[in-house]
């Protein structure tokens, strides 16, 4: 038996085929959002169709297809209410997902899937609860207490990176003031830092960013240099990181937190301090911080992996 | 079958008798905490086992004795490792009732056994994920998703009131700043009523104040009568607990969110400014507001008849 992943993003469509074993077989095509959901969705079968047929696998052999979906779904898991970046309204996707295939067809948030994914293949492996936080444009999350997501009686909770951290603080594209994901998102980050080397002209980062983009492991590389403004941008981005991680831990204290997306890619220099602030701070200190913090292993195949396991 | 559940508190212990038909027998005896952990566990069982004769009982028809306890206990759930209140480090409360009794005896924290009773018994019966903030001199809180209490993989999560949400805020006395307990305990309002009123001389509330004693439900007295520095600390008060139910339900999304402890008597005085800063202020906005805000309904009883049941 053979479980299909499909993770619905807004450039591309990532497919995989999950077998017995644990071995996946990927491949990615463009979304094409423009030419219409039913397209989409054809488009989808066929690929996934055509890599059955290249694995010499039966289509009775496909015991289930799971999708991650950006944006809002409905109750039943059944619709994609509204995902803006794919133009959708109101799209029934498992509907779509059954013209094509007889087995059980699921959708989920593609945050959450991506932390079962973490959870049960990548770094979360090891434990039955863990929060995947993935930090890049914005800050999404993923909940699984004893092996089962979390995702709230109406299905769009675990929105972790808009809990607000800072009343009162910098607004929000959601409409709130002060959520985690504006102090510490990958874009925060770069932003912060960008403002900390204006007082700097002659530090590195300063003149990266007058080269041209800057990204959050070039500001990570410029602080291990000891470059004063990335060294200060760094700093505030894991005490905010640190706060929400603590907000974590003294709500749903999970066995592990698992830090997914690009920042990640800083490894140790960002897990280490982390840790350091979180176990400094956290509700009766170190002798109460048990929960490990972990960097994500499968970097963007977690949300396909996660669908496939749904 | 009967139940017994005891609420071990630093005061009064109440020790109950939950029948099959739930209906309730309850006793409530001194602590004497000075007296050691072994008197405390006698007069427990000796208090049990005469309510028991007095209910024409038999012993063999009791099912289970659960204890809900303050401070912080083992992860096995059977040691108290440390209650400040009642001098206990490191107590055996499992093993001591077992001295007393056959039946399978439990232990839990006193903010979840009260959180479970009020899922079961009380404003939470129609649910089946609540969170339950209990607010007096501290924020207490307990978390039920599908019917089971979420303590946290080791057994000291759901510390709701220890969440930070003013970052570089309050100092709180648990070492971190910023905690909403800061903000949103009975006592915060008391004292940011206090410093408001020294502004409005005139006002009732500085008369109050100057008269004695001042708790909540006089300051939702004097603001339910227009008067200015009443007005404002409950608007703060409710805009402060409003952020941490928003919180709350973005990230766990419970069907209700029940608000207990001495300011819940202000009922809908409390719960309908409370609603409206939220359903305005949640994420995605009022189309996305389905958890319900209700009042506790089982007062003091609620840790006792949790304790019961677990």
């Amino acid at each position: 038996m053979v479980k299909a992943g499909v993770d619905l993003g807004g450039t591309t469509i990532k497919i995989g085929l999950l077998d017995e074993e644990g071995s996946l077989t990927k491949r990615v095509i463009p979304t094409e959002s423009g030419s219409g959901y039913e397209r989409i969705f054809e488009r989808i079968s066929e690929c996934i169709l055509s890599m059955l047929e290249e694995g010499g696998i039966g289509l009775w052999e496909l015991g289930h297809v799971g999708m991650a979906s950006p944006g809002i779904l409905s109750e039943d898991g059944e619709v994609i209410l509204f995902a803006a970046n794919l133009g959708f309204t109101g799209v029934r996707a498992a509907e779509e997902l059954k013209k094509y295939f007889s087995c059980p067809v699921s959708l989920k948030n593609d945050a959450d899937a991506a932390a079962l994914g973490e959870h049960v293949y990548g770094a979360g492996k090891e434990y039955r609860s863990t929060v995947t936080i993935t930090i890049g444009t914005g800050v999404g999350a993923g909940i699984v207490i004893d092996n089962q997501i979390m995702a709230g009686s109406f299905h769009s909770g675990g929105e972790i990176g808009h809990h607000i951290i800072v009343s009162g603080g910098r607004p929000c594209t959601c409409g709130q003031r002060g959520c985690m994901e504006q102090y510490c998102s990958a874009s925060a980050l770069v932003a912060d830092a960008k403002e900390k080397s204006s007082c700097y002209p002659d530090s590195k980062l300063a003149k990266l960013y007058s080269r041209g983009t800057v990204n959050a492991q070039d500001i990570f590389e410029a602080a291990a240099e000891g470059d004063w403004p990335a060294v200060a941008a760094v700093d505030g981005f894991v005490r905010s990181l640190g706060i929400g991680v603590i907000n974590v831990i003294n709500i749903l204290q999970p066995q592990a937190v698992i830090i997914g997306g690009g920042v990640s890619e800083a490894g140790r220099a960002l897990t280490e301090p982390l840790e350091a602030y979180v176990k400094t701070h956290i509700l009766f200190g170190e002798k109460n911080f048990r929960t490990h913090i972990r960097c994500a292993r499968l970097g963007n195949d977690a949300g396909m992996i996660g669908a496939a396991l749904l």
